[in-house]
């Protein structure tokens, strides 16, 4: 099995490692960022614009494609690369994420569309998942065995098994409940992908367990010794910046570390520094794409407003009258022709160039900072990186 | 005056005329095709995306900018090319369509926005016109002089005198009344731009009249017989199609010959063969964008489904499994890179970058007619362009 795959550690110190991961659509150096084409588009941005902004991988929500147009539409249109015009590698999550996260709201955002109702999850069983599809509210089910099929009918790369993604307000006693039955949906997953192996596609076991440091080596140590090519730290991550380092870290101390190991929707600069330092290896996060939407446009902390967040929101007053563009060092398409003040009016007037120029800036923003990121681990001055970056 | 500037006739004959437009931003081979780039941005487009699709000017409107951000800003901003990130020909308007033409709602789409008001026409006087800014409601006049104050603040090459742009339900009397009107306002937009003339804008005269021929003779005799650099047809074109044409012919019998001729709003492909035909060098119309909002992608006349349309509608269900691009001979980004189905798929789930694709079509589509309408012009094969496209 990961025949096609492989994961090579090429340097490990105490501020990282640095890592190629070999997949049938090309390699990803790591560590990396992966950026959400949530429906199989990263919002406004075409595959040959990802491309010219040096992104590596993206992923694909799982859930979304399921509910519509459904996974055997993309594979009789040739398979989600294809389909959407990318050729570079791709990642899935297990569809788990969506579902389980409804209840919370923090997906709401990302399925407004024509349609107005939410998913909502009905029920889970050991069988599954049952809710409600947000397309068109009809009865859906969600297994190991599915989520597996319907990432092998879009045929992503690297996709990942189904867990229970358990709410940050669970007792112990129900973390602990559900993470057993994560593990057993985790072993249907990779018994259904074993069955059914052509080479094509890598499998990532999830790490569950909550807040909880006894749970996390429980859930570390059961992805570690199952035939996983890589491993997804996943759930709660806590309440706190502090606390979800604490968490990571109860995962990677018991994590087998010749796998590519992911953090799972963590996205932040600051974050990304503490994760690579701990020995994360690959990122994603719908934060930059995301942010853009509202205005916000990520910058280095020399050009920053206010110290306490990682951007700029271009629809304050103040870059009305800024003929800067958004970073003076900057060599994304967006920062070398436009002006913030540009940026500002075309925010303010509701002109869809405004999405499209900032989501640009903070794609070619996060391959850059993962790029110097790498060079930092390469030259042992990570923490010069760092200052510039964070 | 209009020193550099120039218009050089290359070929002339019963297909049409074959042209160069010399402007301080660079050359336009006519026949040309301007893209509306409304409020200072071509929607969903950026400038350099423009220019790879083989875009030679674009127009943004002076009523908008007028409005918000105002003229003065820009300016400070070192004019529109520069604030836009637009090094080419731009053409602007002279606010006054957007003024006139309210009352029969064929600009409300295009200022749709977060503001809900639209603007309205309050009194036209001898002065200028009084109307109520859609963007905040208040009071706004807008005069000959001004007008061409705001266009010379944004720093479009080519501009144009302002008009009363005569509605088509207004009776003889009335159209007359307002014809002369309107050679007045030109006199003063020509006198006001002689005054401050710096040899970086060229103005155009507009021929009105409505659909009477003795006053379309009068109309096109007296910008012909005034220093303006070149002419456009405005006003309303008529009912129908036929009349259109019967139209545009009386101000074309009757206008000076070795300036260009721009003939306003209109830009469907039959449109622009039959006025090509008859002379026109330059059209200007949001069709090519506005349809690809709407899921409407331009196709040459093989592709059509549906004779009676010059664009098939991709939200169609019948292109949900049709897996060929927009155009199979066509060589735009969008057509390399993506079905059918899956512009389908995109607008179904209200994916921005279903608007982005689509518009690159559009604009790459409507640019390669007229690179082939020009080919035709000097090979003396019109008809056969026109054959394949029409």
């Amino acid at each position: 099995m990961y025949e096609n795959f492989s994961f090579n550690i090429l340097k490990q110190s105490n501020d990282g490692r640095l890592g190629i991961i070999h997949t049938p659509h090309g390699d990803v150096k790591t560590p990396a960022f992966i950026f959400c084409g949530t429906k199989g588009s990263v919002k406004g941005i075409s595959p040959y614009q990802l491309n010219e902004l040096n992104t590596q991988i993206i992923l694909s929500n799982t859930y979304h494609l399921f509910v519509y147009p459904g996974s055997e539409h993309i594979k009789r249109h040739g398979g989600l690369h294809k389909f959407i015009g990318w050729n570079k590698p791709m990642f899935s999550d297990s569809g788990g994420f969506q579902i389980f996260s409804l209840g919370n709201g923090s997906v709401a955002d990302e399925i407004k569309g024509k349609r107005s109702g939410v998913s909502t999850l009905s029920k889970i069983t050991e069988e599954g998942a049952i809710f409600r599809s947000y397309w068109d509210g009809s009865k859906q089910l969600l297994t190991p065995e599915i989520s597996i099929q319907v990432q092998r009918n879009i045929g992503t790369d690297l996709i990942v098994a189904l867990d229970e993604c358990t709410p940050y307000h669970s007792d112990r006693r129900y973390t602990e409940k559900s993470m057993y039955r994560s593990h057993r949906w985790e072993l249907r997953s990779l018994n259904e992908f074993e069955s059914h192996d052509d080479g094509s596609q890598a499998l990532y076991g999830i790490v569950q367990g909550g807040v909880h440091p006894d749970f996390r080596k429980v859930s570390a140590e059961f992805v570690s010794e199952h035939n996983f090519f890589a491993a997804a730290i996943g759930g709660t991550l806590g309440a706190s910046k502090e606390q979800m380092y604490e968490v990571v870290g109860m995962a990677m101390d018991n994590l087998i570390k010749t796998r590519p190991i992911h953090l799972l929707g963590i996205g932040g600069i600051c974050d990304i520094f503490n994760g690579v330092r701990m020995g994360i290896d690959t990122f994603d996060c719908v934060h930059p794409t995301r942010i853009a939407r509202h205005g916000g446009a990520l910058v280095k902390r020399e050009y920053r407003d206010d110290e306490r967040r990682e951007h700029i929101n271009l629809k304050r007053s103040e870059y009305a009258n800024d003929d800067n563009p958004i970073e003076k060092d900057c060599n994304c398409p967006t920062c070398r022709l436009f002006s913030r003040a540009y940026l500002h009016y075309l925010l303010k007037v509701n002109e869809l160039l405004a999405l499209q120029a900032i989501a640009m800036h903070n794609i070619y923003f996060m391959n850059q900072l993962m790029s110097e990121i790498r060079s930092g681990l390469t030259n042992d001055n990570l923490s010069e990186v760092k200052y510039k970056w964070k």
